[in-house]
């Protein structure tokens, strides 16, 4: 097989790396930190937006689009968003090139500048808010429920396949609400959204939580997260929710007169998922054949491969699975049939097995004979021969079984990661030999928080809403803690 | 009516402007030429993308995504590409901020100054093509059939909501070919589907054709255009897809090895359509009450207003009209119930007017008596009063009627604005006092083409594909030509 894998054992970071080169998912482009989703990578992500888009629809969002770029001195409005978000970016300056003088190529025509720079969006607070102000005059403008599917630039130095880049695709929720309590609604709304889309389409379980103030949105008066762990036992912010209180309200003067007649700033939130999802997607599940891909977010839930020697064989083979083919899509399975000549059917199982697609059907001579074929699950590797009559019943059910099981594999490894501890030298331990989640005391200040990241560099991932709260002592500074936050290693 | 238009008479320009606004379409941003997308023009254009996308997989196309930034360097790779797209762009020089020195908000900081200059993609067949690079090798890679989703940024001086703005949103095929004739037959594949999706979706007839050298794409050998004709008698371009030959391929370096194992540049083609369609749809039917939606591309079909004076006359109208939405949910007709009490039904019927709803019903006490509504249709702005047993049925037929009888419209007027002419007064005298499309012999030199531009800024749109050939004498210069070309003022 050409397309070897390193094992997670031997280098988890060079397993990812490879997984996602050699499953066809994305690539580095020429341009420094950007990456190219190919399309196996981008069927699996418009899978991911079609759901989310599906879901925010019901929930009553609508789409719009707004600039990609902002003028720079939008992000000096509001004090905590520009320290978070001003630095790191991409900015134009000139709107025109010009022939070389001296002939070699082109270059930047200096009187082209432009009088304001342009910043490419890091995240659109600022452009959307000012907006707004024109948008809402009346508590009847409220709420103002909108999504934005875009491209997003933060300048990182480090970068890394769908987990960190300098472009990336994300949806960002803008909401607008007459009240405090409507917008913390909204917010927790949408982290409940993620969440169920986590578990149920992504099959990966986590934990929703607040975060410290140290590691909020920059502008945000709170930010809810959900984590996920992967298999290296670090942890996964995979997507957050902002309650913006009436910061960016303030900021770009946007009023609304309440029932009463009487001028009251907007509410807001903002939220988001990105390709980073992708990250967590093939990191959550995936072995060292290759990924594993729940059946809902599959690109083709089921790959069909014949197995002959001679022409007249595949004939009537391809006749066999012409008819299941048809059966399947009355059940809206979708399926690749691979009768391509130029590879053995070995090389196909291991490339299919590589691309994670969850359901494997080959078919022979002798199956053609007893009127079965071979069924392999790509979760857990293994094989079965089955009658191709209610062929089409089996793989559904099939699929529903794989989506719970790499689910249900998920969790177990997540709950048996999670580990309480109650003195540093406990949670070090934890840290270093086991990994995973440590559920520990904290006294609720940034001093602690920012010495146990310096001594062990573990975050607190977040202050999970499950839990129930607890009397205890701060595992670092022996203070009083009224709960267990959730620390980890995390991307 | 709070929201009249400038009528069409009046001045066509500003009813257009008028309309995208007040209609809640699109809105001039902060950002010069860069426009917002608001919510219920956005809703249009993911209906036309739904679409579009279900047509390009069904050809076999699939979605990827590219980097929004372009490596100044690439531009040059292709000499007609950079003379036509190099220019007029946005330049990203730097990739830091920092804090004024001087306490005044935030400044580029000179020491982030890239080596490269990045562009923002105008259109990504650089970037594309040098990833292909790596993508093919054999004729078994081939054909390349894919497709992006993206905003590009063309620095345009004169901008005009949707029909040209500094960032727009569209969508770019870049496919790759072994033979020449299987690129130019995707070309064609698609310049088809676009003026299938035109006539049968927008309800836009289009005609189609080949550009000539001057109006080609800046790097292709052939362009093949759509061109639609707006209620003022300017032409509008409303789709290209172009036979890019070799160029990009020796460009960029992109061989295969052909089945007899030698090796040869990839053939390509590349192809668009751009937010600009809104414009198109917009324009092609609308009138001076506002927009109007064919049915197939409206955000909701059907709109239905309560007409009642007490709140438990509006109880038993909502029972009633529950019964219906349910039924017309029961054949995906899409609707929105407007039962707000903060305006009068007169306001509402105006508003939708405005925003272009297929159909309208309405229904009051009297209705509720007699088992009827009131159906209105946008298109010939006439009513009638039906029974609500079966009206969705009704519903359903109305909509293909309404679909059927706007297109029919504006193809009775696109022909009525096509007009042969043999001399160069009628020519003159066609464009304006007529306007339209104007058929004409041309000798084939741009010198020509030039000439009739320079005179009366009429250009050639295309040189259509379903007029047969024809013996004459080029209209301005007296020399011989072998067909007439199509002329006309344009977008």
């Amino acid at each position: 097989m050409a397309k070897e894998l390193t094992s997670r054992s031997e280098n988890y970071s060079q397993w990812y790396q490879d997984l996602v080169i050699k499953a066809d998912l994305a690539e580095n482009s020429a341009v420094r930190g950007c990456m190219v989703v190919k399309p196996y990578g981008y069927a699996i992500w418009e899978k991911m937006q079609a759901q989310l888009d599906k879901m925010f629809k019901e929930t009553g969002h609508v789409n719009a689009y707004f600039p990609l770029f902002i003028p720079k001195s939008f992000f000096s409005k509001e004090a905590d968003h520009v320290e978070g978000f001003a630095k790191e970016c991409a900015v134009v300056t000139h709107y025109r090139l010009k022939n070389d003088p001296s002939g070699n190529g082109i270059v930047v025509d200096d009187d082209a500048k432009l009088e304001e720079e342009l910043i490419i969006r890091p995240t659109s607070e600022t452009i959307i808010w000012n907006t707004y102000r024109n948008w809402i005059q009346s508590h009847r403008d409220l709420p103002l429920l909108v999504n934005q599917w875009a491209n997003v630039v933060r300048w990182e130095m480090r970068t890394r396949l769908f987990l960190r880049t300098a472009e990336f695709l994300w949806q960002e929720g803008h909401t607008a609400h007459a009240t405090k309590q409507e917008a913390i609604e909204e917010t927790e709304k949408i982290i409940n959204l993620y969440s169920e889309f986590a578990e149920k389409y992504m099959a990966v379980p986590v934990i929703k939580g607040l975060k410290t103030e140290n590691e909020r949105f920059a502008g945000a008066l709170d930010t809810y997260t959900i984590e996920a762990l992967m298999q290296d036992g670090k942890a996964l912010q995979s997507g957050t929710s902002h309650f913006l209180g009436q910061n960016f309200a303030k900021a770009f003067d946007v009023k609304f007169a309440n029932k009463e007649g009487k001028e009251e700033y907007v509410w807001a939130t903002s939220w988001g998922v990105s390709t980073r999802l992708m990250g967590a997607l093939i990191m959550a599940h995936s072995d060292d054949n290759g990924l594993v891909l729940p059946p809902k977010l599959a690109p083709y839930q089921v790959v069909i491969v014949p197995i002959y020697k001679k022409g007249e064989q595949l004939a009537a083979i391809s006749e066999k699975v012409n008819a299941i083919t048809e059966k399947l899509k009355g059940r809206n399975i979708s399926f690749k049939y691979d009768d391509k000549d130029n590879r053995k059917p070995g090389w196909k199982f291991a490339e299919y097995e590589l691309k994670g697609v969850p359901v494997r059907i080959a078919m022979g001579p002798r199956d053609l004979e007893n009127g079965t074929c071979e069924v392999a699950r790509r979760d857990t590797l293994t094989k079965e021969v089955v009658p191709v009559e209610n062929i089409d019943e089996y793989i559904e059910k099939l699929l529903v079984d794989i989506q719970e099981n790499i689910y249900k594999k998920a969790l177990d490894y997540r709950e048996s990661m999670i580990t309480k501890v109650d003195t540093f030298d406990e949670f070090k331990d934890v840290l270093k030999n086991k990994g995973g989640f440590v559920l520990a005391h904290w006294d609720g200040t940034s001093e602690t928080e920012l010495k146990i990241k310096e001594e062990t560099k573990a975050t607190i991932r977040c202050l999970p809403l499950e839990y129930e709260n607890e009397e205890g002592k701060c595992v670092y500074s022996g203070n009083p803690s009224s709960r267990r936050v959730l620390f980890a290693l995390s991307y």
